[in-house]
């Protein structure tokens, strides 16, 4: 892969920074199974404070602090209410089912973002025929919806919900950022709102590996022994904990620039011939569908040709992603090769 | 309960007639987790004769053998195809999570009833991030569709696919015998359709007790263990298949009256003010929706009233069943009961 | 199968008696998974009465029974500790890891008992690492042991660590009339020792089909969804339970026949050459093993001739089950065919 | 921790040599869920090279890769056999019944060593009592064993009844390195007798992070699923292999010194008089016991005064692990804190 190789597959792909690399290799260590990585812990502890939860969860992936956060907050025999398209039930290879034995009630969101009344009319009534429902779930950007991102109000009348039915409320919060970026929100709200969150570092923050599970201290402490179970119990993770502090403290705001030029490719997209809808671009996603008569596998393949890499998303629909190593120049390029077409 | 009460909450409620009674107290039994009852391998070789398969396993409910087939059928990391509101996903306690660690792919159906193409479209690729999909279940009659039949071309198109891409295809045969009675369908075509059927002998056809799985000798012989670790290794079960036995000779044309009887009662219901909307009546089953002003709560409080149960199935919405027990004496009272309110 | 045949292979095989065959008959059901089968809840409620347990839950089958009680009080990334040769771990076809997920801590026991000490040696300490221990499970008598009985003495002293360590205490209580009788132990000191206690109806009772598991009101609400799942949710088994009420009232004195013959044949078999060692005999089975010179397959083969079937319990282990259908006449027949070996 | 401090509790607490760090930060990364990570890439091909298997696949744990191998060996319904001390049963939370649903045969060891006729003695005949035996998997060097090594020959007759049987062969090799440069034997030895191995990067050899599991390469693609859903897919993960690579390429042989350190404080032990036993030195393990009248706490405050960490391993059981980190003159001191004592 050369450098003039420019990827709008994932925020996943991108490399660390020198200057993350530098943070990454001057970091202290230890064995975090003794729960003695002292960066690891000081990780744990600021993802926490931000969001003004108690206590923090490092580990390999998003997709391991969301399913025990699901393992955690349910029990076999009972039902995750979610949207149809959201990442725990779509992308995490259905493991609702196979790490907790539980079902699915799965709701059809706008953009991927649920109603307080959908989730209401969810909650399965008491009878030996049903499953409980143990557990409801957001996920705030919406990856499958385009990076659309909750208002306050709108989660905060699900969490009324689930406070009154005593659900707890959880947050796959993959983009929590972007969408913090995007709408101003105060991290601070979605501790208030949601029992626990899961933060990805690994996406648009631009770490190599890790995402971190947050919520109180009693609940963090039952996880450990899940993660564990899970084979997550890393040794000296310091070094991938300190490019996930850098992150925090130097890529935040930055999304803003992914989020403009995301804007930029939607207005690019929306006026070409071959392209038949965009949806709307609020943070770092931009998904659109291609007309018929220009098949998805040759637009990718014309993209190839110009050194773009993207993927497409379900029967015409393309995804592009910006992120920390999609500059200015790069953007040129790209607005060059869907012109070419 | 006096005789005087008409039960249509469920085909389930029915007691066995003398003459059933009076098979019962002949069979002839062993200890069934020797395979040593006489009668039931005699309703196992029955009932899978029946429907042109190998062979028969004798169950204590429809839901154990539903999830006995669909465990035998999938393995975790596996996804099953089934319709959103079919009774394998919906009223049997999320159990395809709980035993399988399966997860499921729900489809919107006609009615309860799918399409190949919605099937197909639901198959789903290689691909790290998803289950594979490992079985395709479909339900006929369909409960909460209102007892709606498949006509066998649409099954026959769902089974090429189902072929085609190597997926076994599985049904829920709990009112299967009213879709034959209904549509003079020929239970051997199932057989050849489909790798395995769940049969009930306690719903229409007024056994007691019990359902049968049917399939191949292999897919049987796998079972048995599944059955054992459920629990539903049972001993002298022959007289729960007496009854059986007897419900297949002579309790499957009767279902014609019930399905008339329920046609009359569609009628009616369709002819009184507060009901909205009835489900176009193809077998036993009635479901219909009252009008906002007339609350459900109150219409079940007035039946009740007059001697007469049933169930709401969901907001405003109440399901009436025909069964062996309902005659048309009864029905003349029901019809009143409708007039009084 | 003649009515010369002896079975000594289980206290299973037995058939109804007129008299139970009657009772069965003349039951009042109704659909039980609406809790409307009033011959089933008489008998729940009876059993529940006879142990000083509040409620009762009827299935069909003791593996059910343990399964359930297993499922209700573990959850994942527990262990159950009960004795290595215990039926819940080596004849329930691994259910403890196929449906609770939980670990197992297997003990030695002297002929199936436990030690309090060895008990609470077994509890695992707090440690990322392990599990916790979620369920103590005790089998009385205990098959594998020979139909050994606890002394009370013991069971309280186990009973006292399981309540210091807030851990639920089980029996399995297949055989729990064998031992009551054999040892003139009161039923409702079990209720006080055990959380919850699985009695089987159709081993030494001689009813054709169903267990019932015992517990707090509490405990048996929850097993109802467990039981749903599992497919053991039955509509009229009022048949079924019939058979168990009538063998709560007739067949329970007359164990103490079961035993003297069991002693009988454990007496006979001491003294022929070909047999190394006769269990203790304590209830109504006789484990026994044979000389390496006397390979079990020839013998189980001479038995076979002489009408009387018995099976291997491992290596040159032969168990033999006296019950209801095993009198004196076929007991001198026994003793015959053991001569002329 | 200042840097005084002799950490004898595991040989998982060590980090990176300034050489192994420089390793990790000149390495060249990617997506390694795109598989798109040339430098994990690299590890797992010469890991499985090493071992004369085909196909590698790097996890963040030990753990991970022992419960992926069982889940993608096992099924639902199966039984793992194993040493009843074996770290796949005692120290991975039940993870055996956890992931897989799998139940245990568990044998007593020689010091951890199963004979190959315990282990056929402990399949399980066809019975529809009993789950099937899916898989026998061995620990080497055994870790509760004291890092005692099995000979060639004794795995041999293992690997033919395993093949007889079909049943397939999984190694535990966290410190499969250690056995290697104890015995002298040949790691291609290993991939012609086991169908899977474990190989653990961070504990003797001394990376921060990772495992590498062994096998065919039909076996490695199924277990990528495996990996996703347990959230073992991590991004740029090459950082953690570039140490993983190095430290096969440097610290294999120098194994040879941890060894000599262990046997030296073997002797030291054995000479103290508040030793009661040190289990024979093997490798880098040196299990002891203390008389009763040296408390195992105050041993190990003893120890701490003088700057040493150790763990206890059972009652009145010490274990001292020789790692990277502890070198000649730390040695002199432990030897001085013995004897103070």
């Amino acid at each position: 892969m050369t450098t003039s190789v420019i990827d709008l597959r994932s925020d996943t792909v991108t490399r660390p920074t020198p200057a993350m690399l530098e943070a990454m290799f001057q970091a202290r260590v230890g064995d975090d199974v003794y729960e003695e990585d002292p960066t690891v812990r000081a990780l744990e502890q600021e993802a926490a404070d931000r969001f003004g939860l108690e206590a923090g969860l490092f580990c390999p992936s998003g997709t391991m602090t969301n399913q025990i956060a699901i393992k955690a907050h349910t029990e076999p025999l009972s039902e995750v209410i979610c949207e149809q398209t959201s990442h725990i039930y779509l992308w995490e290879v259905g493991g609702i089912a196979f790490h907790s034995g539980a079902s699915v009630a799965l709701l059809p969101g706008n953009r991927g973002r649920l109603t307080a009344a959908q989730v209401e009319a969810a909650i399965r009534p008491q009878n030996v025929h049903y499953p409980t429902t143990s557990l409801i779930s957001l996920e705030n950007t919406h990856n499958r919806g385009g990076g659309s991102c909750y208002e306050l109000a709108e989660i905060g009348a699900i969490a009324e919900v689930a406070q009154r039915h005593r659900i707890p409320l959880h947050l796959d919060g993959a983009r929590i950022f972007n969408a913090l970026v995007a709408t101003g929100q105060d991290a601070r709200e979605y501790g208030r709102l949601f029992d626990t969150v899961s933060v990805c570092l690994s996406k648009g923050l631009g770490a190599p590996v890790g995402s971190v599970l947050l919520g109180s201290q009693t609940f963090i402490q039952k996880t450990k022994r899940i993660r564990k179970v899970m084979g997550g119990g890393m040794r000296q993770a310091g070094y991938l904990a300190a490019a996930g502090l850098y992150a925090l403290h130097h890529h935040v705001d930055r999304l803003a620039d992914d989020h403009r030029r995301a804007r930029q490719l939607g207005t690019a997209l929306a006026s070409r011939p071959y392209v038949a809808e965009v949806l709307p671009v609020e943070t770092n996603l931009v998904i659109f569908r291609l007309h018929d008569t220009t098949p998805a596998d040759g637009f990718l393949a014309h993209l190839e040709q110009h050194g773009i890499k993207a993927s497409s998303f379900g029967p015409q629909m393309i995804r592009f992603v910006t992120h920390l190593d999609v500059d200015d120049a790069m953007l040129t390029r790209i607005e060059e090769a869907l012109a070419a077409l």
